[in-house]
């Protein structure tokens, strides 16, 4: 059996980049991904700026014996300066560039006003109160990675820039199919015998919440022509292929077969729990992931083992999560394959939800993250776990 | 000055849900928040199913000599068994309901097959293999509460339930304005004195990120006549309005003298860093928050004070955080003000980014996620701080 981390690497080897590019407005790239590196070309601030409301000056001029400087000018934010008249003191507000010849920005709150002009009352170090040019970006520093996913904060920066758009990845498309004779869709008549299809769901809002394109092909029934029909679709209009259900080696289990027949497929088993049956191949020319059939198992594997994949396949050059460390509120017996349990962090530390079986899809709405149960490992109340609050896996 | 907790509780316990309701679809309700409670009203699984493929039959029926059952029926998941004939066993695959009668499946690497029928043979246990109903949902369970935001695996929780639509409150709209003689667009011509607006951008991202419609009302001058006029525009199309600037007392600072005479303004002082001066009033009837200008200053009490309290007008009803534990690797100087540090997590705990000015939005773009330095105490290497990785602050 391959660890989860070795299948990680396994599967990311094989992984490029599968979507072409495009420019968009700064203003539609939220959660999108950078096609090109962007570096500074100008600097942030553009001028030395005032940070406060107060009196520009240079610092010599100030007289230790309370003189008054008469003010030769008033400079709001947005309105350029004249150069500062020497022992004089100019009006600034927050924001307003500095002018030449003033090194000192003295706060109001420090200045006593009279006609004839200002006069400082406590006195400021040189330099006081001064924003200097470039402080936030120089010109030819990197910003952004290609590969990197926008934030809102990062939205922020490539516009202080003055940059109106963006070369991004486009969305990759990402083909949903779920397989299975027991499968109705949410709204159907309930009938003896059924389900109702949830993997659909979940899987579309993994992979929007990614920022991906979903291609919805719907249910296929458990017929190797049905399978075929849909996979070829599937595979002209997709990206990459994620299908649930099907692929165990069961005589009702045709999904490896077919995609056997369109290209190729290996059946991966993967000491991971819940989620062991796992494949990955091609249909014609697009990758297929074959996921189990378990509404939890796939949501774990998505996350835990397709997540890395996926991303990759979209351009993301850093998909790598770091968990956090929080100690158990519970015990339970090793288990030989990776755990992901499923936790709610609590001021006692993490909670176990009662039922860990892969059926139990009550049990991810009912958490807040993943724990790791590391193989053959038992866990004692206290011991510090690898923890992944589900947010992390949106990144 | 107000702490940061004393000033979330207040501004909250003003909030209310501003937002009607509207039925959608369940594919299309990723990061959507629930208007109902939703109970479970069938049992997932409906019956008891097979866990594997295998064989069903009645635990007592299995002969320890070694006697082989005549295999009485075939069940592939979805299609409906006839009741077990006494004596027999039933070929099952994984997901097939199991039929009356049986209380086992016995899995097939456990079994041998000859012409006259199924012979067992390793002993399994009672009732083994066997997925109860309801093991995932009872019937009158509850699932989800009003005000929740569902994730992908809930929309797969919901739908498990065979249901096709769900009552969502509408999406909260915002309109967003920044303030400020000296800014300009990206896209236009630079010219002396000005910047390049990022608040914009980072606020349409954040909103944008809580499943909210953002009206955008632009850059509006720092004159009286005209901040009014945008403000009324925004108080007649918007459920909340947020504006970043010109909320000081200082000579070109307009906005609170217009939104006084519009409605109701209160300055508060919040002992946060960056981001002092914030203002919270309304605009005829539409709430008004009202940030600072400087763009980390706008990042950071949103996600601090801001986020509850447009969560709460969401209909959100849970938007309390849990931070996670983590130690610092740097030292830091006491501070009279609560300070959201820009820190990055690493092997060796948390990274500061070196500038931690208010003005260096390239900090919060470096950084994972902010570190709170509690109100007068020092950080020495190694102490364990309270850190929120970004993506937290999404949910």
């Amino acid at each position: 059996m391959l660890t989860v981390s070795e299948a990680i690497k396994r599967l990311t080897s094989d992984a490029k980049v599968r979507v072409s590019t495009e420019n968009l407005p700064v203003i539609e790239a939220l959660g999108r991904v950078l096609a090109e590196d962007i570096d500074a070309r100008l600097n942030v601030p553009p001028t030395d700026n005032s940070a406060m409301d107060g009196y520009a000056l240079r610092f010599e001029d100030i007289d230790r014996s309370g003189k008054t400087l008469a003010i030769s000018q008033r400079i709001a934010a947005g309105h350029p300066p004249q150069p500062l008249e020497p022992g004089t003191a100019a009006r600034i507000f927050t924001g307003a560039e500095v002018p030449a010849g003033a090194d000192t920005v003295v706060m109001q709150e420090n200045c006593a006003i009279a006609e004839s002009g200002v006069r400082v009352t406590e006195l400021p170090e040189k330099g006081a109160n001064i924003r200097p040019c470039g402080q936030d970006l120089q010109r030819g520093q990197r910003m952004f990675n290609q590969g990197h996913r926008l934030r809102a904060q990062d939205l922020g920066l490539v516009a202080s820039q003055g940059l109106s758009d963006v070369r991004l990845y486009k969305k990759l498309r990402v083909a949903v199919i779920s397989t299975g004779d027991e499968l109705l869709e949410p709204g159907e008549a309930n009938a003896p015998g059924k389900i109702f299809n949830s993997n659909r769901y979940t899987l579309h809002g993994l992979l929007q919440g990614w920022g991906m394109e979903t291609i919805d092909l719907g249910i296929v029934r458990d017929d190797p022509e049905q399978i075929s029909d849909r996979l070829q679709r599937a595979a002209r209009s997709a990206d990459v292929i994620v299908c649930s259900g099907g692929v165990s080696v069961g005589e009702e289990d045709h999904v490896k077969a077919v995609v056997e027949s369109l290209g190729s497929i290996d059946l991966w088993r993967i000491a991971i729990r819940p989620g062991k049956p796992f494949a990955f191949g091609q249909v014609m020319d697009t990758p297929f992931l074959g996921l189990p059939g378990n509404p939890v198992s796939v949501l774990v594997t998505l996350l835990v083992i397709g997540r890395p994949y996926l991303l990759a396949s979209q351009g993301i050059a850093n998909w790598q999560l770091t968990p956090v460390s929080m100690p158990a509120n519970f015990s339970k017996k090793a288990v030989g394959r990776e755990e992901y349990l499923r936790v709610r962090s609590s001021s006692a530390g993490l909670e176990l939800y009662p039922s860990q079986s892969s059926g139990v899809l009550m049990s991810t709405c009912w958490a807040d993250g993943l724990a790791i149960q590391p193989i053959d490992e038992e866990i004692n109340k206290g011991d510090p776990l690898d923890y992944l609050p589900f947010p992390l896996f949106l990144t």
